[in-house]
């Protein structure tokens, strides 16, 4: 406890000033997050056993119940309400062409999510999810409407190439976004999140904090994003390289890595990953952006990383490397890169069938279903 | 066309006795089957380009979107009704020691899917499928109830180990009894259609036929099934050599294979491709008995494979070989080896996703998002 708060300090006090809400609302988060214990008493192993089907045949869908009981501490609970954050924000570093899409589009998909005309609106109607759309630093405002939270912490970052994308003061606020926006919409019913992103350029920051917090070679974890070419891709791997040489983000602390190079709905994410943490509720993490996010959040507290699921191996160069680091091995791997939280709504779809069927099905008893020991000789162990 | 008929007369009428509502059921189905063209307009590919996301971001959603449209003729073909069909039969080759569970288990789960407490049950409730269950030959009765179609061809297969499973009019029969409850259910609205087995032992004729029709060699594709050991496997293999060497299946005749070495149900899942390709339906194929299944049909007639799409990789050894054979890439990965139906009824959910965001979302025009254009010296052609 003595050495949570040394490093509570380092983070938050030493170097920023903070009021003390902000210093509150993050701490508070991150001592309240505890350890998972997987099935610590054997129940949910017992009830799979008693599950009138060969044992193990149900593959990962075994893993993903087991580890959804385990977070919520009991093998009965069930999954009735599922919410994905979609987190927005803008990046001065798109003015350095790291992006085929011009900034405005940040706001327009805002729109467009809000209107359910976009692949996440679409996703998170199929499997029954309610969309929250953040504005975490759009460049642009935004009139309040249903399902839109305005928080935004600045007009978009400042562009990484030239000096820090925000202050230390304005990373803990984004992370407090994340925080704020999870403990609001906690209060309306959530058992599972996912989380999405939306901002042009943002795969740059992404790259930027997987190289920094990996320590992976910056040509392993920089991609096409939504569609560079060869040149492109080299001209975004030099504008990150400077960003880093300039802002020189030190490596063990993860909130001067958000504040040099990171993005304000990254920041946002990871604030929902702590809360999530804290309320014992599981975060399936969407692709490259937010698994950059995710590494921010388990380099805070490590702890964060026993509630997080991994939806799908993105093709964004590098996503596997920033999985490898969070020793994540993702559900899906569908070929997408969209972002958006696409990738954690299908996720969270596969999620909720294994919570189902462990909690739904007959065993062998209540089926009347033989068990397997006619053939002892040849049953595996 | 000629050479078609000479096909159908080798496969139904050269080696078999039946009669002309026999004959006639199988070559009308097989008869109506015709070829997929991909996109053959381009109307499909002209859509994606339009919609609000970077192109190809999607990934294989948009494989499977353009596989389902193209199956229809139409790039506006949603899906309404989903249905799995879970199709039972019992085997004498579970005399042989060939699974851990006794063959009163097929008969028993039969009624666990009819109460709604199995795993398919529960998954396709959670996709909201209709589940269709079929007694294509169990050794037991049953009485009639909702959902159960009673189409036995016989009260279990013989013992492959000893002779032949069924004679040819009875592998035919069974190809029949698919193509029937096909029909018959596709009065009642069915846009795609799932495949599953139960069958205690029945991944033995399952690795018995993948062997014939790909040629491997029988320990590449013998698997533990519901959990074997060591020495179980290799009995098995034992069980499968010796049944091959009895019955001394013609490889180039699937039904002869069928006959000799098949199942009721595993006929049945290959009539549904068949019926199901001849109403331009699209069938999800779960694991390895399945696929099994769809070998056969693809070898009575090739075109068939045009309407298969694999629904998940099994861990039962052999089953990548059966899929490589059908050049098929599966959707889910997730360690499935349960039969049923249940990988294939969680794939259809991820088909439907797909085909809702190729036919819902919007354009860039509609939601006034902006196009790649700015930067055209980084864009990807």
């Amino acid at each position: 406890m003595a050495l949570l708060r040394t490093k509570l300090r380092k983070l938050v006090n030493e170097k920023s000033i903070t009021t003390d809400y902000t210093m509150t609302l993050l701490n508070k988060t991150i001592e309240g997050i505890e350890k998972v214990s997987i099935d610590p008493d054997g129940n949910i192993k017992n009830r799979f056993d008693k599950l009138a089907i060969p044992a193990g045949s149900l593959g990962r869908l075994e893993e993903f119940a087991t580890i959804y009981a385990s977070i919520k501490g009991t093998p009965d609970a069930t999954i009735k309400h599922k919410v994905v954050f979609t987190m927005a924000g803008d990046h001065g570093v798109s003015s350095e062409g790291v992006s085929v899409f011009p900034q405005e589009v940040t706001r327009q998909m805002v729109k467009n999510f809000l209107n359910g005309g976009a692949t996440v609106s679409i996703l998170a109607r199929h499997v029954g999810a309610r969309v929250v759309v953040v504005d975490c630093g759009v460049k642009a405002d935004f009139m309040p409407v249903d399902g839109l939270k305005i928080k935004k912490v600045a007009y978009g970052t400042g562009n990484i190439a030239c000096g820090p994308a925000m202050s230390r003061e304005q990373a803990i606020k984004s992370l407090e976004v994340g925080i704020d926006v999870f403990n609001e919409e906690f209060m309306n019913g959530m058992d599972i999140i996912a989380t999405g992103d939306m901002g042009i350029a943002n795969t740059t920051p992404s790259s930027a904090i997987i190289a920094c917090l990996t320590g992976a070679d910056l040509s392993k974890v920089t991609g096409r994003g939504t569609g560079l070419n060869d040149n492109g891709v080299k001209n975004k791997i030099n504008v990150i390289k400077t960003a880093l040489d300039i802002n020189k983000p030190d490596h063990s602390d993860p909130i001067d890595v958000l504040s040099k190079v990171g993005g304000f709905e990254i920041g946002g994410i990871a604030g929902l990953c702590l809360a999530a943490a804290s309320h014992k509720t599981p975060v399936v993490i969407d692709g490259f952006i937010s698994t950059a996010a995710a590494l921010i959040a388990c380099a805070i507290e490590p702890k964060v990383n026993d509630y997080l699921i991994s939806s799908h191996t993105s093709t964004e160069n590098g996503h596997e490397i920033a999985l490898e680091k969070l020793q994540k091995k993702a559900i899906l791997n569908l070929g997408l890169r969209l972002g958006e939280g696409t990738g954690a709504v299908l996720a969270m779809g596969i999620i909720e069938a294994s919570v189902k069927t462990f909690t739904q099905m007959a065993t062998f008893t209540d089926a009347e279903v033989s068990t397997p020991c006619s053939k002892k000789q040849f049953a595996a162990k």
